[in-house]
């Protein structure tokens, strides 16, 4: 009864939580450096304004206004191309329901998110996979593609897409890009200006440096037309009013966003150095760091029983030995380090 | 460039919130009794779990292990058999995605909520309507529908599906038949047992009952098979460790829930009688109440003007002159009843 297509999106293994590993190694101190979460939180901010709120009872809007007006503002483009979505997955997803039908193609260039060809393979869509070069950046399209996704920086690379060749894209593909700009913030290297174009949407989030992941409030840029169109899709009521609260608190206190951007990137620039030392690293504009290594298999291993979780990516599509490590507070950074040279 | 599909499924028309009525009409009071919501709120101890809560950074679970052994126990089917979603809407779109391919038949009773009609045209299926009795039960089915939803108490005329009924659809059907229990606790007569059937899944949610509509929590009940389906077509993370939290400790305060469906429940009857001197008033088992009357467009812009909003149904399929009024506190149905009579 199930759909054919569901065949071929794999089935779903539950992650390992820190509990488990505390639990599995007897471990006092466990330190995740693998979500790419903010390790310093949402603005102290957003606590007050939650810790007041009493309509749970009440249905959130479906269009809340106050916090597109805000996004508008942050983003530069106006309200009318702003919309909202229950996290950048939830936005994702809707585009899908607005453009792909059963065998259309979607290009992902890969090493890449791997959601995406879990969502093309959902929607029935046939996926072509776009070569990247020696940096990660992307370098082939498909004009025939009904949607390309460019994800940039890209996760887990961490490096950006050139702002020419994705304006190439926009220019040539006959269907939409959706550039998927999650980390922007860690980077000057933007493509948000590309959303200019009628076929590109610019996909972002607050789960990142906002530090509001648990939240899942996404948003994306998109031509009027389109954002209408999105409405229809979109689900009834995509993020609770406790998560419009919380955006809008955290756009509010936008200077507690800049100052722990600033401490990971300084973090990230540390770790990049002294990572060097064990591994092959490449450079990142995000809050994380790719590097590889023949042995990354075993150091996930020896790291997680010490206590350091990282994201293994040997099951990621385009991926030889490497492993993503999310950026730290010092002191977690400094865990992780001392426990690398205990291992080697 | 948008499938086209979507021309069929209707433009997004945002709702009037009771600022802007309070604004439009320069009303100090206004009355909401559109929504179905839980006039008495979520239980107060979950404000005081929401009030510690500082992970707003973290990534919530995407298998949400504590809160599904409770629910588990709650509805008294094996933990292996409940699956979570963001909200019921978002569960029955995971269903869609398990199940419905283009050109499938969906088969809806009508009246009922329209949610079913959108997600359905979305998808791309052939829709069946159903017809109903002078009562509202269904009572016809269509053995070729992929997917048959039966919404029990149903949404907006109140009454339960006879069971026999619905037992014997089950067994008719080629497809899956999703009961949608969103008002299940408001009634004596469920249907939840069908679930025994390997082609039986029953939705309910937090929103109604619990009084959790803000924070989308919704689950399933369906064979074992199907929840590792299930998993794999569900976003990644579909509700936040708040409503998770949130969701817990409701279930934890079961007495409060009770205590508040009583009181609703008695309101109700007090309220179907009361309705009886203005419209043709239909029984219900649910938390608000369907009624007809010729002149029910102006009855409701009449309520409106003076500060009561309820659903207009003129745009439901199916209907004809029908208002949907959600139970609310004993005042504010009295605030309704008092204006009644002022119109009439």
């Amino acid at each position: 009864m199930i759909r054919e297509e569901l065949s071929e999106v794999p089935e779903y293994v539950p992650g390992k939580s820190v509990e488990e590993i505390k639990r599995a190694y007897g471990l006092k101190r466990v330190v995740k450096l693998a979500s790419n979460e903010n390790p310093y939180g949402a603005s102290p901010k957003v606590f007050e304004v939650v810790k007041n709120f009493r309509d749970f009872h009440v249905y959130p809007p479906k269009n809340p206004v106050e916090l597109k007006e805000r996004i508008s503002e942050y983003v530069n483009f106006p309200e009318e191309m702003i919309v909202v979505g229950d996290g950048l997955d939830g936005v994702l997803e809707n585009v899908f329901k607005m453009f792909v039908s059963k065998g259309d193609t979607v290009a992902i260039p890969i090493p890449t998110f791997p959601y995406y060809e879990i969502l093309a393979k959902i929607y029935g869509a046939r996926i072509k996979f776009l070569r990247r070069n020696e940096n990660f950046e992307t370098i082939e399209f498909d004009e025939k593609a009904k949607l390309t996704i460019i994800c940039s920086p890209n996760n887990p690379t961490g490096n950006v897409e050139n702002f020419e060749f994705v304006r190439e894209v926009a220019e040539s593909v006959k269907g939409v890009v959706f550039i998927d700009e999650a980390y922007a913030e860690f980077t000057e290297k933007r493509l948000t200006k590309l959303a200019e174009y009628e076929n590109v949407i610019v996909g972002r989030t607050f789960s990142k440096a906002f530090g509001l992941a648990n939240l899942r409030v996404g948003y994306a840029i998109m031509n009027e037309n389109f954002a209408k169109e999105y409405m229809k899709v979109c689900p009834p009521f995509p993020i609770s009013t406790l998560a419009i609260l919380a955006a809008i608190t955290a756009l509010d206190d936008i200077e507690y966003v800049k100052r722990t951007v600033e401490k990971i990137v300084t973090e990230r620039n540390r770790l990049e150095k002294a990572l060097g030392k064990y591994f092959e690293v490449y450079p990142s504009e995000a809050n994380f760091v790719y590097v590889e290594a023949e042995n990354s298999d075993s150091v996930c291993y020896e790291l997680e029983r010490r206590g350091v979780i990282v994201r293994n990516l040997k099951n990621f599509r385009g991926v030889r030995n490497g492993i993503r490590i999310s950026v730290g507070k010092p002191e977690e950074n400094d865990f992780l380090l001392k426990t690398l040279e205990e291992i080697f």
